[in-house]
């Protein structure tokens, strides 16, 4: 069934619209057009972000649409003018693309490459038109990703050729969470050595930020959940405590606040919702805490900017801050070189076909991150 | 009148309630106690803070009360264990302390002392009481300062000595606006050369930042305000062009963003109101934008944090980040080295008894700093 500059038929993940249900379809996907690379699907992970955006709080996202975005493949075949990257390649597809020219790409300060727009990530190849057919119908792209399918078509500049001997499928985990965790601290927050820190929310991005702080050398990691079955992996991954605010007749700032000498160095918030940010705001340190907002929330943020005054400062990136297409294999490097280990992120595998039961275990809140497998289609 | 040890009559400017008018009262001014030092004002600026404060728009400023905050003075007597500072001195009274010893003071990131806790900088001396008594009345202190007075008490900490050749009474101008819009640009944004940045609103500290992105070597410099006669005064002070928001159909951050091909490296309130901070937020750039918030304002600031998450740092500072024990004195010696001029910030002076026309001259907008001068009382 596959083919180089044919149409291949596959299974994939459709969405046919807000809040339906994962219906798996085949469908056909075009061969990649210029500057285009198809690539057939190793392993992807389940992220809150699919779960949001499939749920309509993302007002860009088209439907009927294939979500998922943290994926890990083989390239099956490219486009015209495609450079350094060839059938055969190990491939992470990137949310956020690295075009390398625009204004973006070549300021060190950011990622956020201006090449794709933003309206475009959430929809249609550069040509306007989709790589995706199902029952006669063109199915949206995704995030420049697209990875609950077994082959999807990405753009060169959204995807990352990674080192080959990288064989556990664990190293999806680089498109989205892992990355986005380590390099909020890393990038971002630029977490010093002795420091403290607290993470709020013990997900996927929240375990992510905890191993960034354990390797920056921070002398204090504070997990928030209000989940205690979280706490023993935090532990493991390098917090030095766990708080439950649950546990506490007073907002968990004030217990942070008290424990820490009056608050810490760093705040992650990893939930995404409001008041869980006012919560990392607040247990910053008053004169020179910083606050990272990682958790991707279309709620409304509301605070006396009297916090900030005494010198507080509130952030947040994409993906760690990474420029991708540069990092993103440096990352893959690391993790062969054991700076840090993503199988302890992994909870659950499940074949490509089982992605509701993986959803399931996402909204159960008993998974850290699931990974989807795909078998051998040909 | 005047001697030390002994309690002083002089005037003052006393508000005896929220909302209530100056009253040019005689007071008694108390000897300092241990760690503490009397002054006689030499000449106080009017700063915005001081009339939100009257307002009652602090809810930690207790009536009856003196303000004032920005002043220059010579020590006229000194309490037991001062070190350092001796009858004669000339000296500018410190809204942020320094102890020197407490863990902000220690810590090179911050400037908010603790020594002084905020809720006593409003109100009384280390002891519980206050230095000031009018009509048999305990009249409160305000900001470690209380300026609006021919003699002040404040603490040792919270006073630094200055070079005696700093005659010029526009000096007092580091006790608050130029410190604060300077720091502002060299500590709290770190504006590096040829960068872009706007300031929103062009009074004593909007023009203040405005020098400093000047010496900081910043390309260009916008100057934004409802109001074009401040923008000669800008233009004059550094900034590279104008704007104003009246001028367009559409929102001036809208405006700003096209003209800066995307936004600008660096955004200053200086107004002190929710959506002015909103504007300066939306046009610094979202991949790399610092927006930095001197204004003081006690509304609430409301916004999607999906504005920060691409890349956006929102901040403030208090007194510019300056630890400021440390910091005013060389910044009066970078004044007599003509590093910048403060002259260009002082639009008015009156006599210490036209108080209510400085504040006029505020509130109607037609100066940028009105300094009181306080003749010789002895």
């Amino acid at each position: 069934m596959e083919s180089a500059g044919q149409v291949i038929k596959c299974k994939a993940a459709v969405t046919w619209g807000k809040n339906a249900p994962f219906s798996i379809e085949e469908i056909e996907v075009a061969p990649p057009k210029a500057h285009e690379v198809r690539i057939k699907m190793i392993a992807t992970g389940i992220c809150r972000s699919d779960h949001h955006s499939i749920e309509g709080k993302f007002s860009s996202v088209k439907f009927p649409v294939i979500v998922g975005h943290e994926g890990v493949g083989i390239v099956e075949s490219i486009g015209e003018g495609v450079k350094d990257i060839k059938p055969g390649d190990k491939v992470i597809p990137l949310v956020t693309p690295q075009c390398g020219q625009c204004q973006c790409c070549k300021d060190p300060r950011a990622n956020r490459c201006l090449t794709i727009k933003l309206e475009r990530q959430y929809g249609l190849m550069a040509d306007g038109t989709s790589r995706f057919t199902c029952r006669g119908k063109q199915i949206y792209h995704f995030l420049n990703t697209s990875t609950f399918t077994e082959y999807t078509v990405v753009e060169e500049i959204a995807v990352a050729k990674i080192d080959d001997t990288a064989t556990m499928d664990s190293v999806c985990l680089i498109g989205c969470a892992f990355s986005t965790g380590y390099g909020s601290v890393i990038n971002t927050a630029k977490v010093h050595p002795g420091s403290t820190c607290v993470i709020f929310g013990l997900g996927g991005i929240g375990l992510a930020v905890i191993m960034g702080c354990k390797i920056a050398g921070a002398g204090r990691i504070i997990g928030v959940d209000v989940n205690p079955d979280k706490f023993d992996k935090a532990k493991e991954l390098g917090a030095t405590e766990c708080i439950n605010p649950k546990d506490y007749d007073k907002p968990v700032a004030q217990v942070i606040v008290e424990q820490t000498g009056g608050g810490v160095d760093y705040a992650f918030e990893c939930v995404g919702h409001a008041e869980t940010m006012l919560a990392a705001l607040h247990s910053s340190h008053f004169a020179y805490g910083t606050t990272v907002i990682i958790g991707v929330s279309a709620s409304t943020l509301s605070f006396d900017p009297m916090i900030l005054l005494s010198g507080r400062t509130l952030k947040s990136s994409m993906l760690g801050g990474w420029k991708s297409k540069d990092s993103v294999p440096k990352l893959v490097s690391d993790y062969l070189a054991k700076k840090f280990d993503l199988e302890k992120l992994v909870t659950h595998r499940l074949p490509f076909q089982k992605i509701d039961e993986g959803f399931d275990l996402l909204l159960s809140g008993k998974c850290i991150r699931t990974i989807l497998t795909f078998k051998a289609v040909d």
